[in-house]
């Protein structure tokens, strides 16, 4: 249950270009945010005018393109199996059916106002694209608190199973790299590599970063937080006693202290007020009868012209014909959808693997702020059901909907759980950071994508038979992010943001372009 | 006008037990948060009956004094020199007129709905009893985002003042830290301090949190940011090259990325929505004519019976008589005013300092996010006005209140220029960090609380001559939280949270458990 590699290196941002994200703005180049998408799509309402395009899919990349096209001219429809827009990008509330392969129907029963995003929870400030789309679209966004210093960080191996607070670690860890650096540094283990002056600099930002005492040594610091907290009248506080660097290198809390810092996981955050499916809904309400609802595709045909699709729509089975194709159906889907695809698309899409990632959700009283003082951010566990992530939705209200395991299933324990073991085995790691706290857990839900159909997977994982993300150029992405004849491919897969909506829409952004040159050209 | 060294400690928390904060819950002891703060006052609604006190000041300290005194049953009067409750937590918005000693009368002319807090700003989540009250009496609170990893750092003296963006700062040093520590591990320098096993241990570790590259280089990290941000098809995206360790020695970053880790600055914060003032409003309201506005206070003496306080109303001298008195106003007020305290009270009235907090807050267009990608947080420079600190209120809509220049100016050459000259210095802020901005700014206004009627400085700095705060126990403050016969002395100065909200309420809470005993003994 613990991260996987891959995981880590995705949610570390250590692997250049993947699980990282779009960056508006940064030191050497303080570009401007669009504030309106659909300047990045170059052309004018006549662009599209007479060439009609199907998009395969009403998620976030589907409901972009079809979105951007209309404003270019192009005549359009979508093809949503489901009766719902968002794809991926779906919230769950009080009445929502959750019908997972395998594991029946379960029927979410929260309190009315309450919710959970199942999918995409968070909107990182970088993202300007979409977060772009939801001020061109008027969606309410509020803050997500993504970090807390006063969350978790457990291991059952290390003291105990004690949980420690993430400021404890954060600060105490820093609090002993300073030191033992410093030490070093006085020692003159460093005066080959330094530039002279730099020794006395070092040590001289090393007493503050620590922060270390006049003796270079590390002692604790109110940062970390306090035994007796100080207050009025002879109260003066009483630092925590530091955790020791051997209890720290044990416990190996580096994934959650680090989760931070992952570029797209970095103050500041958002997600949209009354769950993160407003975005989609958005986007359905602009485009109308555009979307055709509860219309999964049958089957997709190169023609003469284009493509011809066929689709199930009220029992019968129709077709649409078109001039192009932009296919945003995940990879899973597409491998049982009878296609005319050359080869290597063919190819890519067979060997690729998917994520499947899962959350377990419950609603009960807020004893995380109430009794824990935590509000928002994320605790994060060594073993069982990780990470914790507590609701930035109506914060200080009675009740709310908390997360109790946010991993990769696949391949793990975790996978071949029922549904009830699966469920305690949640409410097993909120016992074990708030003890006495787990009986209060009431009216779980749990989704975990490879089971939910039309998805079959949460994220594309590998694109080619034996290769990681992230190793370098890809034939299998290569391949897809080009256009097989009257067909584009788009959604994140097609993007180095895998797994964010910002990925899906930039890629339907970058399709519309490779068309519009091509509709000019010809 | 840098961080003065008492101001960055307070900041980073390195003095122990000041500039630190309440903090409810931690690793050793999950204390819960008292929903109700009432409840940390012993005591039954008729402890007071027939026991009079007179309240001087209408802070915070004095409303949650008279508040719960009330609960117990005490007969209660506050006398507040000015037309508002709250003192320092006073927040600005369209038509306040800012009336300063030496610079006339400002009157803010912000937009409909925007506001400054220009005392206190932030409400951390370890605040309990403050947050506390918020939940008693209906504040509605909303994150305040006190870190933004897309804020700025920036030096004159440093690449030719170029501002670095606080994600690139924190990562390239912590990167720098961890490869300088591997390089010596690995050289055997801490052979003799770690632990058996602790070596390969601690060089795994290394390479996570720099993170390091199989050599053990920091060679730069998505944490640091982009040069040319991942996107769709081929745009796998480019890292930043890290900024070398010679030049953030130079830069001398630490105060500014260390400011999150401050124990009262940690996420996560809050603030009430339309303005701090929302807190002594609610509090006016529950207590009514209890307060009494524009009656500066005149003369404190002590009597047979308790006190007799003197002071002004509509133009007539009146006095009031009670059996005890709890005096909230600040010493730099007390100072000339008449009164009868000991000896040792007039001794640490007559020789403690203020610090002068200024603010300058400027309306606009919200630049700051639609061009910078910044919501919130605060940006640090090494020179000029400084921190600039991005509002949390109304993000997304087209205009907003930024704060350049939020310091102590008493003994800085900030303290001796005009207005004009003031808002000159603020606007060359926004400039270094905000190029061409600077011409946006309107509406400036500067509160400097030196020169505010009835506060004459905006927290205490010492309590006794030639000591600072938190150099062991003082005799001033000793003195200061003892009752002086039948008056005591409140306000967040009688507490070790000096300078927040917190510190006042719990002084109020403290010396209504003191009088508590007292009355009950008698």
């Amino acid at each position: 249950m613990a991260l996987t590699r891959r995981e880590f290196l995705m949610r570390t941002g250590s692997v250049g270009g993947y699980g990282a994200a779009f960056l508006l703005m940064q030191s050497l180049g303080l570009l401007p945010l669009k504030s309106s998408a659909a300047s990045v799509v170059a052309g004018t309402a006549d662009t599209g005018k007479g060439v009609s395009v199907v998009v395969l899919g009403g998620g976030i990349a589907g409901l972009v393109a079809a979105y951007e096209l209309r404003k270019l001219g192009y005549s359009c429809s979508v093809l949503e199996a489901r009766e719902r827009p968002g794809g991926r990008n779906w919230s769950v509330r009080s009445g929502t059916g959750i019908a997972l392969n395998g594991y029946g129907t379960q029927t979410c029963r929260f309190d009315e106002g309450n919710y959970q995003n199942v999918g995409p929870a968070r909107l990182p400030s970088i993202h300007g694209t979409i977060l772009g789309y939801c001020r061109e679209l008027g969606v309410e966004l509020e803050v997500e608190v993504n970090s807390s210093r006063s969350s978790f960080l457990q291991n059952d191996r290390v003291a105990g199973g004690k949980a420690f607070v993430q400021r404890q670690v954060i600060n105490d860890t820093r609090g002993h790299v300073a030191e033992l650096l410093a030490k070093c540094t006085a020692q003159g283990a460093l005066d080959q590599t330094l530039a002279p002056g730099d020794r006395e600099r070092i040590l001289d930002f090393l007493r503050l970063y620590g922060p270390l005492d006049s003796a270079g040594a590390y002692t604790g610091s109110g940062r970390a937080g306090y035994a007796e907290v100080p207050g009025a009248g002879d109260q003066a506080g009483v630092l925590s006693q530091p955790v020791d660097l051997h209890t720290l290198l044990d416990a190996k809390f580096w994934a959650g202290i680090l989760f931070e810092e992952t570029f797209d996981m970095q103050a500041t955050m958002f997600q949209p007020k009354g769950g993160m499916d407003r975005i989609p809904y958005a986007f359905a309400s602009k485009l109308g009868a555009v979307v055709q609802y509860n219309s999964p595709v049958k089957e997709i045909r190169k023609t003469a012209k284009g493509v011809r699709v066929s689709y199930v729509q009220g029992g019968a089975e129709k077709t649409v014909e078109a001039d192009y194709c932009f296919c945003a159906l995940p990879l899973t889907i597409l491998r049982t959808t009878p296609n005319d695809f050359s080869p290597p698309y063919r190819k890519v899409i067979g060997e690729c693997t998917y994520a499947g990632a899962y959350k377990v959700a419950w609603e009960s009283r807020r004893f995380w702020e109430q009794d824990f003082n935590l509000y928002g951010g994320l605790s994060f566990l060594a073993q069982g059901c990780t990470p914790v992530w507590y609701p930035s939705a109506k914060l200080f209200s009675p009740r709310g909907v908390v997360v109790a395991g946010y991993s990769n299933e696949v391949g793990t324990p975790f996978e071949g759980l029922t549904l009830e073991q699966k469920f305690a085995e949640s409410r097993a790691s909120i016992e074990r950071l708030h003890p006495a706290r787990g009986r209060e857990l009431e009216k779980p839900v749990y989704v975990g994508w490879s089971n939910v159909p039309h998805n079959l997977g949460s994220w594309l994982q590998s694109y080619s038979a034996g290769r990681g993300r992230g190793e370098g150029p890809d034939p299998g992405y290569e391949t897809l992010i080009q256009p097989d004849g009257p067909v584009y491919f788009i959604g994140d897969h097609c993007s180095h943001i895998v797994a964010w909506q910002e990925g899906a829409a930039v890629s339907a952004h970058r399709a519309i372009r490779q068309l519009n040159d091509r509709v000019r050209a010809a």
